[in-house]
């Protein structure tokens, strides 16, 4: 397998033809995503200057060995504040200009930097440079994507099989990140998602203390986040026998929300526009009546970070490219009885669409 | 006992006296641990804006009932960003001026803001404002710090009984997630940090899948969140029996900094400059030759985030005040050998200190 550090020359050279729309030859990324795309470091502390001459990564004497056995480029490290050594070496360079990535970095620190340099360096605004080169997944990232995924489907099976009545949303949440961790998960790729009953109608519903109980929706949102790169699915299921007048009604949304997520899914290919996939997805719930109760956007890139670029949102009008990995969520939010939504990570191919999310979509049963 | 949202009031209205010398009469909150100290809300997204005449917070769709059963203030909630709605509102409410968390706030947001208000709105960059507040915990939060404390110390020994020879740090640390979250945190404060033999001497190590050998130092640093708010402790124990040249040398640098650590502890008081704390510590180490081996701070404050005000630093002038919440935690690290850290959670009280974390710090054997 190619290794992701043959990549990284290639990402910075890519990086710095961008910023020739910025009028400089020269950037500092600090937005740790980035900095892990562009030279590898996994800590929590450091900024890379890319210029015509060279990449060096700026860190702390935390990171003294772990950024020596990671970064592919030089490496200084330095006591003190690590934007202060930057700021040096860009004025020992000569540098005239530098970008900066003003969507990651605080106003505080962007004014010191400005007073710093003053009229002798000149600053510009990076908005998504980086970002936008990492909607677009080498075939390496893929893999990791793709093991990232089994990885979260095997812990939901495992954790799944324990679940019982009377347990806690907590509680489940706890098996599920345990199970992920066993595997070999770095951990959770976000807060793990567990709401029963009512509570499932809360998109962001944190898992509480609250026991399972029999004739309840069950809803699960998680990830798993291996070798840093993210994984997103969402499975509902019922707890109880099916037959009464919930379950049928359970059913009825249930079927719905999965007509939908296949709609959104044949909707995904190389040149689809964002808005357009997201609309497939809607049409199908508006001709059951449900549209309404889908009250956010379909889905949304993920890799390095769980949300990334793009978002299948209906005001997007980019299309998608082979290499996008992005999830399809569509999810219908009834109040006073509980939500569904069904999610899978898929990849846009050179023809379509992979669901890379082996689990089954069948309405499962908790006896 | 009083609940939070008593003290909120009290909060907003200190918030709005210290934005006086700011000159301005109005802040627009957006850190969301600031968020949530100010207004009770937990969520991902939203603003606060306190002006004289009262709080509305702002946030979108997903937390819909979410911040109407959190917040004891106005709630907004808005589709479209949020920024847009606040900016709108300052606008209406005739501000001519507004104080904003410039640490907090990304450049590109803050010079959006600044185009939208023109000159009709003059902004103030609000620095450390709320993190100041938040330094010295009310009786409430130190009841709540303290319960995540004896959380996360009753998880470490659970966890520790099931540890052997063989496991790998990833599976300890699992163990101690699992723990952790079975007794109703609703996570780790922090990555949980399992590093066994030479990684020990790496401060801010990552568990792997290195397994754990015998005459081997393990180092476990975690802390648990619960109702929002964190613990931190460190522990350090030995695999296999002691007795032979390594375990001696392991038992002198443990005796070491476990003489430091209570020094440090002994030094928090009431008017003590954090600086003279940390030099308290440092000073006993250099008695054994081992100072230049502690390379950290000695602690740090904690509360609602894992890292606030105040720090425990060599050049920290500022005094310890009742109410505050600090670590302790002196390390040595020799690289070919291992490192050695031992940290509390502490609280400084009228008279001095309360050491809050109830695990022994006898040097423990796994045998």
């Amino acid at each position: 397998m190619t290794k992701l550090a043959d990549f990284r020359p290639k990402r910075r050279a890519a990086v710095l033809a961008a910023c020739e729309s910025l009028k400089t030859g020269a950037i500092a990324v600090s937005h740790l995503a980035n900095v892990r795309y562009l030279c590898g470091f996994t800590g929590s502390n450091g900024v890379l200057l890319l210029t015509g001459r060279g990449a060096t990564f700026y860190t702390d004497p935390r990171y003294d060995i772990q950024s020596a056995q990671e970064c592919d480029c030089a490496v200084k490290v330095v006591t003190g504040p690590v934007w202060e050594a930057v700021a040096k070496d860009v004025r020992r360079k000569r540098l005239t200009s530098l970008a900066l990535e003003s969507e990651h970095l605080s106003h505080a620190q962007w004014t010191a930097l400005a007073k710093e340099f003053g009229k002798a360096v000149k600053l510009a605004e990076a908005k998504g440079v980086v970002e936008g080169l990492r909607a677009v997944k080498s075939p390496d990232e893929v893999a990791r994507i793709r093991k990232a995924v089994l990885l979260g489907s095997a812990a939901y099976e495992k954790a799944l099989a324990l679940v019982s009545e009377g347990m806690t949303e907590q509680q489940v949440a706890a098996e599920i990140d345990h199970a992920m961790r066993l595997l070999g998960a770095e951990g959770p790729a976000f807060e793990t998602i567990v709401a029963a009953g009512k509570r499932s109608a809360l998109p962001h519903a944190r898992p509480t203390g609250a026991k399972i109980r029999r004739n309840q929706l069950l809803l699960v949102d998680m990830g798993a986040c291996l070798d840093g790169y993210m994984s997103d699915m969402t499975r509902v299921a019922y707890v109880g026998r099916l037959g009464g007048r919930l379950s049928a009604q359970a059913r009825r949304v249930y079927d719905a929300v999965l007509e939908a997520q296949l709609a959104g899914i044949a909707a995904v290919k190389p040149g689809a526009r964002c808005k357009d996939v997201d609309a497939a997805a809607r049409k199908s719930l508006k001709q059951r009546g449900l549209d309404r109760f889908f009250t956010h956007s379909l889905g949304h890139g993920l890799g390095l970070e769980i949300h990334e670029t793009p978002r299948l949102g209906g005001k997007v009008e980019s299309e998608l490219k082979p290499g996008m990995v992005v999830t399809i969520e569509p999810g219908v939010y009834l109040p006073e009885f509980g939500g569904v939504r069904i999610e899978d990570t898929v990849l846009v191919t050179e023809s379509g669409v992979e669901v890379l999310t082996p689990t089954s979509k069948e309405f499962a049963v908790i006896a």
